[in-house]
């Protein structure tokens, strides 16, 4: 998958390549998950309103994909650049715009340019033509919720209340606890960050290349590569430093594995356990709070940004995470497919257990 | 770069492409890195003894590389393959051993094959050809320390003393504590996970492609690439989560920036400040400790482990991550060249400050 | 560079990364080149009209190029696919139908959907801006003309004439007697194939990688997987079998190198001679002449292709191969700075001569 | 497959990556094609003695392929690299050795260092490994033979007299005749070029990807990458210039395809028929005839080569064209089952006739 497209240039787009042919694709499949990341539908998200209406441009023929490069498109429609004309020579703290223009020695400052989230649209639309073929070939089941908000954690998880929150929040308890939280943040022109956690059921072992093309390495690069994000965990991640062996590593019976401390990972290859991953979040550092940066004259100034913008980038994140865990799966299941097609189903199979309680 | 090689196999190696011409390499540069890496050295790692001579058999002509492949060897030359037979038809616990199984329906069991961390010996040895490349070139520097093992911390952090002590730890008063910690682990047959940080100095601004290549993003792949990785952070990392985005976002003016919280990366691309990253290793899944598990006949077995294993992966690994963090590098220092050599230096170019104190 | 989009799907395109920032770039520089390829102009090319209006979707901020990447569309507005619904179901003799239909088990039939040469225009759009960037910043030109069209050949080369006549022919007297081939090809319903070459002049010293990147090993991938293409070579390509070593071996003095028999490339690397390369295209094998084939229910028919098309797919194919040389050229040019950015002018340097005469 | 090595360095070595695990694979069966490219062994090739001697360092465990990279290395031991230290300096005409100064700055003299044929050894080494998985797996076999020496052309074609004489020749009745051919010419100091063709029998429809890795355009590349290659050709190749496309296109019936014009591909993807491909080498440009060069200081000079040299580098090319045509074959097999391996068997499918019998 690549894509291309600035927050304000004409449109923004993708180019799949590879995909299995004979799979069923529709514009209406995109509908779900864009709507998931879309702005403007809650007061706790920037009031830029994206219609994301998806053009299917190639690689689909009489609602199937052919084997050939699916290109997807998004018109640029509700592009209010003049809320940046102020800031066009300013260096954002906390953005891209320095080092663009350190690079590149030029930069499209309308939004952001490239560095926009607006991007990521596309990422969770290559993701649902991921998530559909993984689901309809392998039952594989790819989904995220948030873990944290600033410094709310959920008290429960029951991953069965995640989409009917704005929060993608596993403790349905604690939504109005979050409303009250981003009320507050939001008037005070500040913002925080986040913790978005992806599971993905029903991966069979197998997959990811042993030293250069790990599961896992994949997973993080390709979490890493999403706008803000300044970490990510396999299973255990972090808390895996203060724990020990005995304990961490996940002992086998013919039942299934006693814990899931590896996050469905060893040696860079599933398990076949569930797989989990998580992944942190910044605070938006677009803030009307003002900011001291230079300009590219190499004046000292004082930076608002007016712009509509996210309190917590995080909670839109969700479906960006979970496309970019499906972009990787898809691709470690052709990719073992290509080397491993003919190794048929091994023995002893070990069974998927434990599910998520979100105890680490 | 690409590796080869199993842990008791005849050899493993590696071959470097691209590496610039004219760079003086020699095999006794190899060494000071390899040691800092090598088994046997202190009672708190692994008693295998790996010599590990690099023998240069390409790519370096009358001392310089040509430009063509460098390929490095090293015999293997204590490998007692006999200490692992009996665990050959078992899935030892935590170990890529039944994953490895299941993809590709046999492995080679002699101290883990190929996923044993014998591999990583040839990531720290291309890493010194980067290290090498980068100083001369850039100046850049590229140091690591141990930042956590199970649950001590640093109450300092001096990097000067990291080369003085067998911990690579950044607090010289500690190191008896530790001593006296890592002998109890040891004596109890259990492991403890740990965190390693690296830093790199004199980064200019503009390295990073914008999204798929990005900096933060290829050293995420890097990092959770070596073994026993479960966590990679860039900057603040997940403690990003719980700040607020005034805080978070690095201020800036002429005399440089307010505060590294980005770690140096903003937008997937350097900003000219101290580059950080920090990355979890679980503890060892080695370990005499009995574990259940079951073997590849289906039978339930009790694995006990009886090679020499480090009660701390995370020990040694401090050189291995410094050697994927400078491979990084340099392959972002040649690629930001290829694209944007004709970019003279641009102003405004702000200080490199500050440098790291340990506060996040 | 990489294309999508089908002959008869909504639109086509390209999405071109790594472009050097600073580059200037309009709509209107497309022009020229599309010009050059496309259709419905003379009586000898298919008389389908391709407007081929470019649309610059991203990557190109206030007219130059950001960095980030570039995409171009096309929509496909004079598509009439019912010209093909009687062979929806039938395998044209000589066309992809057959091989698609194996490998995907589906295809779109609409003007032989993905494998129609109308997905050549992107490439040509894509080498406009190569050949923009090589000519600025390097004074590299290439340029093309038909070296034979079925069994005719030029009587002389005089390659300021190329331009002036339908067939890209560097010999203007022959002019009239091509027209009077081509139009009783057409009329007798057959085709013939071309040959093209392509030279590029001022191409420096050292652009190629020694092995696995040769300059002549990528040219001959990128002009192989144009349509209709069955051999490339380089300089005296295949007339180099019968030649003897001292003739072929291209002597050097101080003035210069005494022949060009290699074509400007040695060991894989440019020389700084002038680049030759040639490009053999096969006849058209749509023909309204009835041909036997199966159809994809196991039917054997008498296909008769109806649509429009050329008698010579060579003809237009001119442009086309100079952009697949240009993009070449580009990239070979990016990847020596990443790597040799760092190698001054080494001397001594021998002029580039001769210029190419025609004669091999 | 990465090759790594220099002529008269310690080794030459490859690296397979990617080969699917349980392919039986021994020392041994790199002899016959090693021996089939070796120097030495009559008096038509270079007098270098090369024993080759493979020792397999990696990926293969109890005598089958693991999945993990397999690491090939041969030690050079017949290196004389006096024969080479009096043109250390001198640019010999028609070699890389002015391209790599050119390139790098520096170079290895010694034989040519990384430029020497030298190195094809590995891709042979590799090749057998792809050979042997094609056989295995799909039954497919790939054959190489002598069209062309200098103006010599084979009078028919028995592919089975081919191994028999030491041309690669398919007509016995010839060989008598080429051998006083190749006394003459290696008396005289002079060296020719050669034609050598590679077919396939047994290739699958359904290779190959629509456009950018299309199995033409990896052919093409793969040809050329190799030493002295200056043109490559699928099927009827350049001969198909001349021809009508109503000869040209290859028609079908249900017994078959009536001609193999098209070499066993359309749209860059398999027919199914057989493949056929024709690689043109240049004469070898080492000749002990003086020749007019330069030297790095500038000087004209005057180059004799002395070392042991073919006066026809063609005639032991043949094994290396078939190694390259095997290592493209499986890599596209590979690719191919990745996107496509839920496509069963598609009807209707074509017989492949007819067989090759030399006549364009």
């Amino acid at each position: 998958m690549t894509t291309f497209g600035e927050s304000h240039g004409p449109a923004i787009g993708c180019v799949v390549d590879g995909c299995p042919p004979g799979l069923s694709i529709a514009p209406e499949d995109f509908r779900h998950d864009l709507d998931r990341r879309a702005t403007g539908k809650t007061r706790h998200t920037s009031a830029r309103r994206e219609t994301d209406d998806i053009e299917i441009l190639s690689g689909v023929y009489e609602g199937r994909t052919t084997g050939t490069p699916i290109a997807l498109l998004i018109r640029n429609t509700d592009a209010r650049s003049k809320d940046y004309g102020s800031i066009a020579e300013q260096f954002r703290p906390g953005h891209a715009d320095y080092s663009y223009w350190q690079k590149y020695g030029l930069r499209d400052p309308r939004g952001g340019g490239r560095s926009s989230a607006r991007e990521t649209t596309m990422r969770v639309a290559a993701g649902v033509i991921a998530k559909k073929w993984l689901a309809e070939r392998f039952g594989v089941v790819v989904r995220g919720f948030m873990s944290q908000i600033g410094e709310v954690v959920p008290n429960g998880y029951d991953l069965s209340v995640v989409e009917s929150n704005p929060f993608f929040w596993p403790d349905a308890a604690q939504v109005a606890e979050l409303e009250t939280y981003m009320d507050a943040l939001r008037k005070s022109g500040d913002s925080v960050g986040a913790r978005v956690d992806v599971i993905a059921d029903n991966v069979p072992p197998g997959w990811g290349e042993p030293i250069y093309g790990k599961l896992d390495g994949e997973l993080a690069a390709a979490l890493m590569s999403i706008n803000a994000v300044k970490g990510v965990e396999i299973g255990d991640g972090f808390a895996s430093v203060a724990s020990k062996g005995s304990a961490h590593r996940d002992e086998i019976s013919l039942q299934g594995f006693a814990s899931n401390h590896a996050g469905g990972i060893l040696g860079g290859i599933s398990t076949g356990q569930q797989l989990r991953c998580s992944t942190a979040f910044k605070p938006t550092s677009s803030l009307r709070l003002p900011g001291r940066s230079v300009d590219i004259h190499g004046n000292e100034v004082e930076v608002i940004t007016t712009g509509r913008h996210d309190p917590c980038v995080g909670i839109r994140a969700t479906p960006i995470c979970e496309a970019m865990v499906a972009l990787v799966l898809i691709d470690q299941a052709l990719r073992h497919r290509a080397q491993c097609g003919d190794v048929g189903t091994i023995t002893p199979r070990i069974p998927a257990t434990p599910e998520f309680d979100g105890d680490v």
